[in-house]
């Protein structure tokens, strides 16, 4: 009889083992929930958003509701030593625009996201789900969730393969 | 004889060696170069040598280079809506000051750096060096850094316990 605790020979190093349990981390498992600004608020109302909600990156979505654009605390901060009036600049002025956006899906596993994040050099990942006319903003994915999911790696006692 | 590849029997899960693996992890291993700024600089100053050296936070030292403070992006996108003139205010005035700083040392673990970011909800760390008087900065840990690791998790082909 095989024991029924205990290790069980796969013939895999601990490496592997390690790198096939990350690849199974998901999207959806770990997003949390997405800040969404439509696409005439101000500038100044932004950066107010950002704070009052404790983000580092908004969304930008049209008035069906799909995204149209990003906006992170750097292109915030860019615009705000403008010396312009911030309540007087639609967000749209200044924010990264589709089709440049690098998104991802719920099904999608965490470390190809944590890819984009480093390739692209940004802090954070709309979650989309596909629509008829566009993509609609259903989570986030940042910096931050990916140093939560390393931290749990280690923390974590009801871990398994 | 034992063979000379392949998996020896620990009495260890792979969660557990996946575990220990990343225990081991060490500060310097990962740590990137500090951005310095002396404490009479100018918040505009700050917010220019934010995007030209394209780093999240900026540590402050005194005269004799230990480290008084911190200014993360969100402390300089906070001044900047201030709408005062932003060349007439020292970064000292805004920063996070000693001892309110959390700091790591090179031999620390990385884990314990990715929950200081998590906990206290920063973006990064310095890595400092004990002085007679003070701290000497040596260098960073932040989101990025802990994101790259998780990636390198998956992607590093030269892996092993």
């Amino acid at each position: 009889a095989r024991p029924r605790v205990g290790y069980f020979y796969t013939g895999k190093t601990g490496s592997e083992l390690l790198t096939e349990k990350i690849k199974k981390f998901k999207v959806h498992e770990y997003q949390s929930v997405p800040i969404v600004v439509k696409e005439n608020v101000s500038v100044y109302d932004a950066i107010t958003t950002i704070f009052l909600e404790d983000v580092g990156t908004l969304f930008v979505v049209d008035d069906q509701a799909h995204l149209t654009g990003v906006l992170s605390r750097k292109d915030l901060l860019r615009a705000s030593i403008g010396q312009k009036d911030l309540s007087a600049i639609p967000v749209h002025i200044i924010m990264t625009r589709m089709p440049n956006i690098a998104v991802c899906r719920k099904e999608d596993p965490l470390f190809e996201v944590a890819e984009i994040l480093i390739d692209r050099q940004i802090d954070g990942v709309p979650v989309v789900k596909d629509k008829e006319n566009g993509l609609e903003v259903v989570g986030r994915i940042t910096k931050t969730t990916i140093t939560k999911a390393f931290v749990e790696l280690v923390t974590d006692t009801d871990q398994h393969f």
